[in-house]
Order: C-alpha cells, then sequence, then structure tokens
C-alpha cells in the first residue's frame, strides 16, 4: 500500500449530524467500509454524551470494530478523563485535537493552549504507564487558517508540532478545520512539519469547503504525506466552525489515488457498497462526490497493489 | 499576470444548455466577465445555426466584445467553412477542436484525422494568406481518455501536437474532454507535450466531471502550463460525451490560484457580479462553484500583481 487512507466518517461525520444512527448501523457500515479495504477507521469520540449524544454508544463501537480483522480501530478525546474510557475500550489509536488558534480552542472545547498541552502531557503518561502498545496522536486543528481569528502564522503551527512531540505523542496531524488551505500552503507546511518532528510527521485531514480539498492532496503528496483523512460521502466537518462543513470525500479520494498509481488497498465496487449501506442508514441525507455520480472512466485500471 | 485564465462559459457553457440566451444578454454577461479582468473570453462557436442554434448569434456577439478594451476574442470553429467567418468577424483567436480519438472526432464532428487535418493546413493557409494578425489554435480534445475508446496513449497525443504544430497552428491546448484525467498524466502529458512543441505548448482545458479538476490544474501548474479554460458557474462541458459535463468553475480556479499567490488579473468581487448577470440571464439554471457558497476566507488576500 502506497497511501493509507484513514476514514473518519464514522466520527466527524456522524458527529456533525443531528439525527444519531443507530448502533447496529455504525456497525454494519464500519464492517462495510473496512471490508472495501480501508485499514484505518476513526469509529468515534469519548466526549460527554449530553454534547454529542450521536458518539454516546463510542465504547461499544470500539469493541465491535475491534473483531474486525487487520482495522486499525481510532477514537478522538478531548481530555484526560475521557482518554481513559479510550484506553479501556482498546482503541489502537487515540487522537486528541488541539487547535492552533487559542480562540478557536476556547470556543471549541474550552480550553486555553496551557490547559490542552497539560491534557497531551497527562494523557501520553497514562499511556506510558499502563497502555504503552497505544499510539496518541494529535491533531493540529485550524493549522490552515481559522473563522474566529482568521490567518494563522505557519510558525505558530510548527511551534505547537514541537511542543507536541516533546510531550511524546507518535504522531503530528495537521488539518484544514475550516477549508482556507490552498496547496502553495499546503506543501510548505508539511515540508516544514517533517522538518520539525521527523518521523512523527502525520496525516493531512482537509476539507472540501472551498473545492480545494484534492488540489490540496496533490501537494500533500509532493510534500511526502503518506496518509489522509476523508469521510465516506463527504459527511461531516467541523461542527464549531459556521459553514466549514465538507471532508473531502473518500470515494473521489480513491479514485484521484488510484488512478495517480497509488495504490490505497480500496477496492471502489466494496466501497460503493459501503455507500449504499450508509446511505440506507441514514435515508434522506445529502452524500457529496463526483465518482459515485460519474461512475468509473471507460478502461480504468486500479493501481498495481505491492507484492 | 503569473496565470491566463481564458474564461469559455459564453462559448462551452451556452452551446450546452437547451436554452438559448438572447445576444443582449449575451453582451452584458461578456462585459461584466471582461470587467473582472479575465483577459480572453471564448465567446462563441461559429457553427451551424441548425446544429447549434445558441450560437447562432456568433458574429455578432464577437463584433460586440471587440469593443472590450483589452480583452483578446477567442470563436471556435470546426472547419474551413466557419473559420473564414470567424477570421472575417475579426476574431483575436481561432480555436479548432481536434479530437486525438478518431472514434470520438468521428462521432462528434464526423471527421477522420486526415480530414480534419486537411482542415487544419487550409485554416492556417488562409490565415498565412489574408489574416497573419488572427492567431490559430488547436484544441487536442480526448487528450486524457475517451468515452468511446477507453484509454488514449500517450504517444498519440504527442504525435497530434506535433502534427498541428507542423501545420503551423500557434498553440496546442490538450483538454479532458470527459473528465478522465488524473494529476500524474497531466503533469506527465503536460511536460512531454513542452517537450515536443516547444513554445506553442498552451492551454489545460480541464473537467471536473470526477471532482478532479482543480487536483489537475495543480499538477499542470507543476509542469509549467500558464492558461487554463474554465467557465464560470461551471457552466457546459462535451454535449457529445454523455454524463461528461463539468468545466472547471472560474471562481473557483481564480480562488485557488490567488491563494496560492499567483495572479490571475481577477478580481473576485467583480466576478461574482458576472455571475449575478449570468445567473439573472439564466434563471432556474444550476450553477456550480464553492467559493460562491463559502464566500473568502477571513483574513484572505489576492496574490500581489505584478508591476
Amino acid at each position: 500500500m502506497d497511501i493509507l487512507i484513514s476514514e473518519v466518517g464514522p466520527r466527524d461525520g456522524l458527529q456533525s449530524l443531528k439525527r444519531i444512527m443507530p448502533t447496529a448501523d455504525k456497525h454494519r457500515w464500519i464492517a462495510a467500509l473496512a471490508a472495501s479495504g480501508l485499514a484505518e477507521i476513526e469509529v468515534g469520540s469519548f466526549v460527554s454524551p449530553r454534547a454529542l449524544p450521536q458518539m454516546a454508544d463510542c465504547a461499544e463501537v470500539v469493541k465491535e470494530a475491534l473483531k474486525l480483522p487487520g482495522l486499525r480501530v481510532v477514537a478522538l478525546v478531548p481530555n484526560l478523563k475521557y482518554a481513559e474510557l479510550a484506553f479501556a475500550a482498546g482503541a489502537h489509536v487515540i487522537t486528541i485535537p488541539v487547535s492552533v488558534s487559542e480562540p478557536h480552542s476556547i470556543s471549541n472545547i474550552r480550553k486555553t493552549h496551557a490547559e490542552i498541552i497539560a491534557d497531551v502531557r497527562a494523557i501520553v503518561a497514562l499511556r506510558n504507564a499502563r497502555f504503552p502498545a497505544t499510539k496518541v496522536d494529535a491533531g493540529l486543528s485550524t493549522a490552515f487558517g481559522c473563522t474566529i481569528q482568521g490567518v494563522v502564522a505557519e510558525d505558530d503551527v510548527l511551534r505547537m508540532a514541537a511542543t507536541m512531540a516533546e510531550c511524546g505523542v507518535d504522531t503530528v496531524n495537521l488539518a484544514d478545520t475550516v477549508g482556507y488551505a490552498n496547496p502553495a500552503q499546503v506543501k510548505r507546511l508539511f515540508t516544514r512539519l517533517r522538518q520539525e518532528v521527523g518521523a512523527r510527521s502525520g496525516a493531512a485531514h482537509l476539507h472540501n469547503t472551498r473545492g480545494q480539498g484534492l488540489a490540496n492532496v496533490v501537494a500533500a503528496l509532493d510534500a511526502g504525506v503518506t496518509t489522509f483523512d476523508s469521510s465516506q460521502g463527504g459527511i461531516g466537518g467541523c461542527p464549531y466552525a459556521p459553514g466549514a462543513t465538507g471532508n473531502i470525500v473518500t470515494e473521489d479520494l480513491v479514485f484521484l489515488l488510484e488512478s495517480m498509481g497509488l495504490s490505497t488497498g480500496v477496492d471502489l465496487d466494496r466501497l460503493m457498497a459501503a455507500r449504499a449501506v450508509l446511505s440506507d442508514a441514514l435515508p434522506g441525507e445529502t452524500l457529496y462526490g463526483y465518482v459515485p455520480q460519474a461512475g468509473l472512466p471507460k478502461g480504468f485500471a486500479p493501481a498495481r497493489r505491492a507484492a
């Protein structure tokens, strides 16, 4: 596999919807996604069930997802209390959102930078002491700009990335939370990220809010990024950033990469089958994506799998 | 100006619609597009008014567009007979579609390769004899794949490009007529085009049928392409390729380029004003584009204009 796609729909997508997907439907959808060849899925977040009732069944969803052979199960947590639940549930990867824009951090999870950094340190300490096999990632949100603050300085992003590495997280991901990124910026920032944190340099989480999602993927590939977040049907986005919906669409991303000769391990027909499961579970919900509408080109051949 | 955007909406867009835009509305829309800073507009095609009644007023539209200061006026022609009308009307640039896929050429304009090459030679000879100031371009359609033929060999594209250069056209453009292109292919093919025809290497005409349009722009930029076709509101596509609608959207393209620091000379506010003119002239018609919906990022600054 040349590129790892980390499917975030069951977390990022479902927590943005008003309705709550029944647990059994989540199981079915996640199983269908895994069956398409997606090797990593962010299945939910451990958060207050009052704030996000869509995620109240996260422990059960993680437990079921752990039964799927070969799947790496990711869960998002906002703080130490919920990280404990995620560790206990057995998630393979725990990801912590850390906003580079402090006003966004305060508005989103009511934490200053000092507070969220202290949380990250405490979560890493807990992992080191009791769950050494679990990976801890930091996802730097608003890394490309913020609807509250506006421009986010690249030096601030790099400084926060260095702090996260110093805290002991395994991977630092960069997120275009509000769809502000452009390809020149994406290439520059991921290049600098690798210089700053080396092998801890992680995934690109890109949005399509301004139609630039896949253009930014091309730039990230140029900078050596090999992991991309996306959501089936493009569901989700950032519920706290007004108008900033729009994850890049897994179906279109897989087509992009496979047609470029980069293997994703994902079978497009099976991915469409998973889309049907999602569509059945969310009747009337808008699913995005061009490839599902237009179909594959005549004579299309996916990338050759590495032996 | 770093990048030239060639707006094709008044030709490619309007000829794909069932309705006919009144001539006065075309004048108004083209004037608004030019006022936004678009320096080149494909204003129509000289073709059989029975086949495409949407274009029956092309001579009048060209005549009016020629009054707009600084605008380069482009007209499409399928053969020598209609090229004579385009030259007589005074278009600055005459563009001839030449399909690399012969089955597509036959299905589209009922001409074999030998016939269309003979046409191009005759048009260049006429230009040389009587209209030396007029530019003649060839647009190689289906250069990235064909809904009839499937895969189109890159060597076939380069061979046709070389033939066009040998015929004496000024510029050879490559078109992803049916939305099959991927960034790796775009970068490779435009790089080879420049090697093959040097300074005659021209524009990228990309479609967004599978959501890959702007991703392909990034790849074309990497290969040194400096002219891009697009249409306001994404109207148009190829009427002869079923399901292959979807020009890339001028509004989103301008945002992409300007946010990357590449000056287009286009003012986004005035471009939105032109979109309002289009929208008024085509009530109920779907206009595409993400930036018109999402708006500009907080703190957005367009690229600096070259002195």
